[in-house]
């Protein structure tokens, strides 16, 4: 995929920021295009007239689908960033971490997170998937990994905790949450989110006062 | 799909025993064909080349891609039945646990599980399929909700556990587990399993003495 600045200079006629405005539109009709037909059911025609765009205009900024998809991920990669900088800054490592499971497993719309495992399960078989979907995977499980080692250096957790384990633990947790939130819109994911943050909490730290199950219990009186 | 009992009085030409080992080859030549290619990608032809049978046949026993899926998720949910027995009448219930977690989890073939994620992507859109596999789903935690609460009748894990939270984070860690091989085929899993049973563990009863995270811990001298 061409790099921005090389588009803009290609195309003298238009502002970058109306480039850009243009792009943000593709790939905003792209998801709404992929969201409610799938990756192979949904055409480039489909997305220029959901656009508004002719094809001409579309292939000036992404000549395949998996162009789309390629952008698509790097918006959320991009967002993910925002967010995991934040994360990384809070004091309250746990409370902020409920915050962002709040974000991505709760607030998030069903059809997002169903684009997610979609683009995993394309990636299991088209090259051009995997490259951009496992890019973003292991940039995502890289970050938490760093982020424990320094919470480690900072003696914020256990100083006996594998990190390595720990981080792929983290990602199985966070990948049952968006599979389950996927395939089941109404998946009562306030009460187990909680739990999780919860689990996290002790596997992080087992010295904390207390233990998992406990706390899970307590959520009974919510519910 | 019809029946086999009413396929069997329609064809008094084979014996029933013939009928289901054709059955059988037709659903092993239609998982090979969709873990290839995929749902999408696999045609009726295609299956009926790799059972090596004519279309006529094929469609005696089943009638499209979706009554093969069915027939296929059907033959998990029997192989599920049979483990989980096992599995609820074992007198350690975290060691039973485990040995299932090890077949499902680092045992069962990457394209095993790539298929059920598929599936799982695919009842998200076509309501044939969301009736098979939604099915399945509901049976298995289902199953395990109900093993929770014998296990807290009989005294065996904590008496203030909540079991509708538990079940549902107990699928969240089910979920993550399948969706990680499904997509990263070398994951590993053997490192991840032991913690996750062990925060099972913790959910289960929290006057556990040895805290979740430093038995993770100690799984840092296996590595």
């Amino acid at each position: 995929m061409p790099q921005p600045e090389t588009l803009f200079s290609q195309m003298p006629k238009l502002k970058p920021d109306t480039h850009r405005a243009r792009r943000e539109n593709i790939l905003d009709a792209a998801f709404t295009c992929f969201a409610r037909g799938g990756f192979h059911a949904t055409t480039m025609q489909a997305i220029c007239r959901e656009a508004g765009i002719s094809p001409g205009a579309l292939y000036v900024y992404f000549d395949s689908k998996e162009a789309l998809i390629a952008g698509l991920c790097e918006r959320d990669r991009a967002e993910f960033a925002e967010r995991f900088a934040r994360l990384a800054e809070a004091p309250d490592f746990l409370e902020a971490l409920a915050a962002i499971g709040e974000h991505y497993f709760v607030a998030e719309s069903h059809e997002k997170q169903r684009f997610v495992v979609e683009m995993g399960v394309e990636a299991t078989r088209n090259p051009r998937i995997a490259e951009i979907f496992m890019g973003v995977d292991k940039y995502c499980s890289a970050s938490f990994e760093a982020l424990f080692q320094r919470l480690k250096d900072e003696g914020r957790i256990a100083p006996n905790v594998d990190i390595p384990t720990l981080a792929k633990v983290f990602s199985v947790l966070g990948d049952g949450m968006f599979w389950r939130r996927a395939i089941e819109p109404k998946a009562d994911m306030r009460s187990v989110l909680p739990v999780i943050i919860e689990m996290v909490g002790a596997l992080l730290n087992p010295t904390d006062e207390l233990p998992v199950a406990r706390k899970a219990a307590a959520f009974e009186v919510r519910r």
